[in-house]
């Protein structure tokens, strides 16, 4: 098995790939608030600062990508702690994925923001609010090592798709009714099924963290 | 750096995750074309297999990512092969994933196959074929470290886009026309979205290539 007890200087690494991915997480989840508040105020400016804000979280998972490397490479760690370093490397993509869907939630604001409203926007915040705690859970779960949080954020998981099930059928209504409708309809659909995947990234790195915490894979036996 | 020249046992064990990529590769593969196949030839059985399939893709993930734990705890690979393994590890949760789409992409068959047929299904076909060849060739650039094909896959995205697009438009004038066509249209707008998201995935491997090879990232500064 090797180096059990590792260094000091190994611990620092490991702590300062924590740190850095709950500032990418930070980062990904003011990304959810403000596309979804570029939309309901109507601030297409924010939709555009969140879609150049892109570009931050891109280089912020290159970089945590970079110290996994190193530190597999270096440090040659094994059983937990290469377990926490190899499952760092795949949330770092889920939350990059994250900032995509959120510079797309932006695009669509922008071209909400041109037309009439069609209606309020009162689910989506509430659906945004879901998806963020999902996310916020989640990776707090995966630097606590804390399945129980984990295994929460699986099971809260239809709260988001159920939320979303409702818009989808409140738009579903307004197309049938007013075809002039169907364009915004769409367009808000799009933004509300963008949210339930960032919840399902949520959700993927929760059931990476139960397999991380209890060396058994929940993944693909849940749901 | 460590060990540069790798024993014959470990250049195995790497060959070892190279043919099980591609062999759950050739499963997502056929799934997509199953999955759109269920719906073109009205095949409901053929839509439940897909569903049941993608079982073995999640199973499929977890064995290979069992392998690539293994080579970094046993092995300690460095440089060319830490990076080979690390990026076996994120791509088949891209695999996995696209596994999830097929299931969703047949359950919406299943939907669709209960009612009448909306209109004669050429594209969608047509674009998932783009897609599985964008799938194939970025898991065949990345077992032959083939940066090249890996590119041609990041630049044939956009023809998977602008075919998704073009249904997405014609869909929506079937739904202002008809308002009796709006479920089932939009039903055909999730499947192309998925087969979008799939050709995504691709690109995200293919990308992921390119970094592999020149060790330079060019994800993020590519589209």
């Amino acid at each position: 098995m090797g180096k059990k007890h590792m260094s000091s200087q190994f611990d620092t690494e490991l702590q300062a790939i924590r740190v850095r991915l709950l500032e990418m997480g930070g980062k990904v989840e003011l990304m959810i608030a403000n596309s979804i508040k570029s939309l309901v105020d109507r601030d297409s400016a924010g939709a555009e600062r969140v879609i150049v804000s892109d570009a931050e979280v891109n280089a912020m998972e290159m970089e945590i990508d970079q110290m996994c490397l190193l530190i597999l490479a270096r440090r040659q760690p094994t059983a937990r702690d290469l377990r926490f370093v190899t499952l760092a490397l795949k949330i770092v993509t889920d939350l990059e994925r994250i900032g995509d869907q959120c510079a797309s939630i932006a695009e669509h604001a922008l071209e909400l923001n041109r037309e009439a409203q069609l209606k309020p926007y009162i689910d989506l915040p509430r659906i945004a609010e879901a998806a963020t705690n999902a996310v916020k859970e989640a990776l707090d779960a995966f630097v606590r090592g804390d399945a129980e949080t984990a295994a929460r954020v699986c099971r809260e998981d239809r709260i988001v798709d159920e939320l979303n099930e409702q818009l989808q059928r409140e738009l579903l209504t307004f197309m049938m009714e007013d075809a002039a409708t169907i364009e915004r309809a769409l367009r808000i659909t799009s933004i509300s099924k963008f949210l339930e995947r960032i919840a399902d990234h949520a959700t993927n790195i929760a059931e990476m963290v139960i397999f991380m915490v209890d060396g058994r894979d929940i993944r693909h036996s849940l749901v």
